[in-house]
């Protein structure tokens, strides 16, 4: 998930102008990737999906996804750009040929032409997460494919005296992985919230971006400092100490894979960090 | 989902008074399996829970399922019985002892203690299943792993003046596949219905038994036969000639597996054949 921007990722500085730049709205169920980005082993989103464009326009097409999401984890609208110099296909009609083309744990949902220097990347102004917990009662195992399942049933209120936390901008070094090689941890966290959703617990998060399994270790500790907190006033006071401690050993257990989906990507006129601010 | 009864598949004939009968409920993802029964190639739900069995029980212990499904089809409510020597457990601590030893596509529901000669095949009397379909829009890999996908949306009309058609006792010798090898094709429809649910279209049959794919034989020859009828009035007199034909060339095409779901099983004091009528 980290967002490392280095300008030779990008494939349409050199672009021609007879290109259509084109964006999907794309779902897919992780279990059985190594994540979005392609990789010498494992089967990858980018590489299912640049397998489909090869064979639709006879070369190679580079895609470019908003995020990168690791092994298991689900998007429900990941955001991808590309190039084409297919003339003869309205852009929409790139949704049902590419399905034709793509296994099915890929759905391409939308497709759009877009201005041509559009960067699926570079130019996401906010990215949001829902992690998906089923509590209590033995899940079926359609639910449990999805869901991070617990047989104990959190305190909402607890956990969101917590979630309320993180909101605003802060350095989340606590909360992320050794293999994190961003410059800065400073994050802006705009929505952060747990609800009820179909029986299920929902942890739903935005941000500008995150680091490398910021999400999950986010859930984790939460998960972990709810069953030790007596109240939501200590949780509160607990949440804060570990933020602030940029300690790695203070955080909980990075939580399963399986309950975390991409949900959406938005492309509004943002400043970066700090959401909803017109340029 | 042939039910063939022969004796010697009870393996209750000669049952220990010590031993209690356990009755499961249980669902599955069939997606990964090549069907309920153990086989020599191939994942089996049957083989995964004999296998649990037998780590609980330190010797084998033969599992009876409520009717065979085949490779990709999904169950809600499978019921399955077992003996058990184990006298220190409660009944319905089999949920979480097995489902810590079952993989994650097989889930235990509810487990009871039933009377001992309790059979999961022969006492059951009334098997349901549901078949889901997606219409229209392109679908998303979570919805496209439980359901056949049609980018044509069917008359909800038309097909229900065909699914009635098959309610009550008929000679379903045009759904029987070649490798059925049931003495008489006739078997007791009591629910043959379609509706839509959560923006999928469902089919719903219920009956004492079925043939080996008459389902799926079944919801194929009513999308076919959807397509050609011009109205409803066409479409059942369409569905009574091919019910009527025993000619297994006049039913449409078997539809995919991953629609369909062993729904539910009931175990009432029905008599075999006629549903509803006290013994």
């Amino acid at each position: 998930m980290a967002e490392h921007i280095h300008a030779q990722d990008n494939p349409f500085c050199a672009s021609k102008p007879s290109l259509r730049t084109i964006r999907l709205v794309i779902a897919y169920d992780g279990s059985d990737f190594s994540g979005w980005q392609k990789q010498k082993n494992g089967r990858s989103v980018q590489e299912e999906l640049e397998k489909a464009l090869l064979i639709m326009h006879k070369h190679e097409v580079r895609v470019i996804g908003s995020a990168r999401t690791d092994a298991g984890v689900h998007a429900m609208g990941q955001v991808a750009g590309f190039h084409t110099d297919i003339a003869s296909i309205p852009a929409d009609h790139f949704v049902p040929a590419l399905n034709r083309l793509l296994p099915r744990d890929i759905r391409v949902l939308s497709s759009e032409e877009v201005k041509p220097d559009f960067h699926a990347r570079f130019d996401a102004s906010l990215r949001r997460y829902r992690y998906f917990m089923s509590c209590g009662m033995a899940p079926d195992p359609f639910v449990l494919r999805y869901t991070h399942f617990s047989p104990h049933y959190p305190s909402l209120s607890i956990l969101n005296s917590m979630a309320f936390v993180v909101l605003g901008e802060h350095d989340f070094s606590t909360f992320a992985s050794a293999q994190d090689k961003s410059e800065s941890k400073c994050r802006f966290i705009s929505e952060s919230v747990f609800f009820l959703e179909r029986a299920l617990l929902v942890y739903q998060i935005a941000g500008n971006a995150f680091l490398w399994r910021q999400v999950r270790s986010l859930v984790g500790t939460f998960l972990e400092l709810e069953k030790k907190a007596k109240n939501p006033c200590e949780a509160e006071v607990m949440m804060r100490e570990v933020l602030e401690s940029k300690d790695r050993s203070k955080a909980g257990p990075t939580a399963p894979a399986c309950g975390l989906f991409l949900w959406n990507i938005e492309y509004g006129e943002r400043v970066h960090g700090h959401p909803a601010k017109a340029v």
